[in-house]
């Protein structure tokens, strides 16, 4: 039976700091530059996320890409979307917000509440036109 | 020897509906909603074939892409194009169309046809700006 | 004061097929050629509806953009988004659905709908990666 | 003599939120929702200037754009970029930082700095995929 | 009868470099940079043509885009894609390829060869992803 | 620890031809076609550089990305940027510029030069927005 992946997109917009509270103010300007800025920035987000299985014979589904976006939604873009990272999300709590770090944030929220034969493959996080992070769950 | 992967997009436009005949038409509502619709809906799909090999000394070519072209188009896009996924297919008869399983189709058509020393590594299909489907024939 | 060009785009997917009822099946085969296939073909389009207005000094907006997206929600999309062109969108009865008549078929349906200070600017839609329209009014 | 119209475009991050404060914190909710939560959200901005004017004989430049770059850097990029638009920005004091709003004041910005044969023709700011707005000094 | 502006884009890929042979080569180095590179460097332009004229009542078209894009093809594509610009095309002898001289050039050989009701309304270039060039025939 | 992906995307532009000088001109004409043009031609480069590697826990980074810009501006951009990729590139004497030799050329300049914990892991290089090439070390 083939394998097959299947990506859903999403986007929500979010304001961050790069920030690591156990150093000195000066240690992270250092090394955070203007990503430190105490008075936040912000980026759109695209979230790519992949779950791979073999399609239904019943649906040609993989996975119901409606009921995949809910689960999303309910898990992470209703946290995050038009929020502060720093500050506003549960499960961010204690997470300096690198792009690294929320693939891996996200993959955690995410892989626990997948159902059926779909297994989720990978979670892709583009900060901005240069920058994007990915996490395979290894 | 280095492996490079060598992708190759195309685009093609095509009706469609998500239609299981086995299945009586409310259960085809209640699972595939108004991608059900009778009367058909359609998209502008974005293919991308990779194939894998060694460059040619000769040439710094994995393969021809002018070749590549012509296969996708003499075996896929020649079908498909302006068509309806449905009806009008020969190698997809039998198929819901979903983006899962003409990815798998669409494997099925390129593999056997490649020659010389490149292989298929990947067909990805995008159906939306929110959906893809990958299959690597495995 | 100043009048600022507001634009917010949005996506539907549909089937159509170019046909002109009172010509020949020849006649149309030849003047559309497969945009003319009587299986249908499809297309993601892309809608840009541009409305031009002052900002309010109270909120900054030309227009709550929230409100022109249920405006456009409830006049275009809902009717034509998974739907078929040619059969099943009331305001588009008996119009060849290319994409010049959609623009203004679109204007007519939102002109008149919108309420305030705004005014329609210009509706543009995207086919394909190549081809666009636009109409403003005149 | 033939008008051209060039167009740089250039992109920044930075936070805001929607929010009047002549206002009561009741009223910002109603009005700008998600958009107004007092911990800020965020956006990548891409800021589109188009000048006009005849190319020069002599370079076949309406305008230098690399000086174009430097100025839209000097006034605009240097005091946005990684920046908080409500609170750190001279130029946006007492201003809504509304996309509307923006452009508007990007303009007053750029327009007195333009040195030369070209004018200022527009100033086009994307917040997201879905919102962009523009101005012409009009 | 409403106007509509209907957009073809195409793709080319060319050398080029910025160069006044009427010059030094020290004013050319000093003005126009790395641009004067004497071996060259290149671009994947975009070129958007857009005409404007009211549908034709028998098939909703401005144009036929099949006609337009042989013309854009014949006139432009055949002598600019991967060529020189400074060396191989016949009507840009003796003027510096800058995306501003380019769009009026073209716009000079196309403008002449549009036939039937449809008029050039513009012609727009785009040289990278920060720079863009546009002519409308003023 | 988790392994995450890390992609920069840069761009440059430069001219070049696909040529084999050990072969006569009629070959090269025959199995390159218009890519052999004498007068060269050239191309808007995107090169996406993907590093692995687990988040640094004092800053969320797998690499600081502005780290890795200058390493790629130092060892690839400022050699290849504007310029000619047959002639002028240290690293690609005696190498046909086609898109699968670039990346595995990359490749070899950036891997030593990568310190820290992170490892190189892929070099992806689009030249149009029809073919990609990407190399991952294998």
């Amino acid at each position: 039976m083939p394998t097959v992946y299947v990506t859903r997109t999403v986007h929500f917009n979010a304001a961050h700091r790069l920030h690591n509270p156990e150093k000195s103010d000066e240690w992270n300007r250092r090394v955070f530059g203007k990503c430190n800025n105490p008075n936040w920035h912000g980026h759109n987000y695209t979230l790519e996320v992949t779950v791979a299985g073999e399609p239904d014979p019943e649906t040609g589904y993989v996975i119901d890409l409606g009921k995949l976006r809910d689960l999303i939604e309910e898990r992470i873009l209703s946290k995050v979307d038009h929020a502060n990272l720093n500050l506003e999300v549960d499960f961010l709590q204690g997470i300096i917000p690198s792009t690294e770090n929320l693939v891996v944030a996200f993959w955690n929220e995410l892989e626990p509440a997948l159902e059926g034969g779909a297994r989720l493959h990978s979670i892709r996080l583009r900060e901005t036109e240069h920058n994007v992070a990915e996490y395979r769950g290894e």
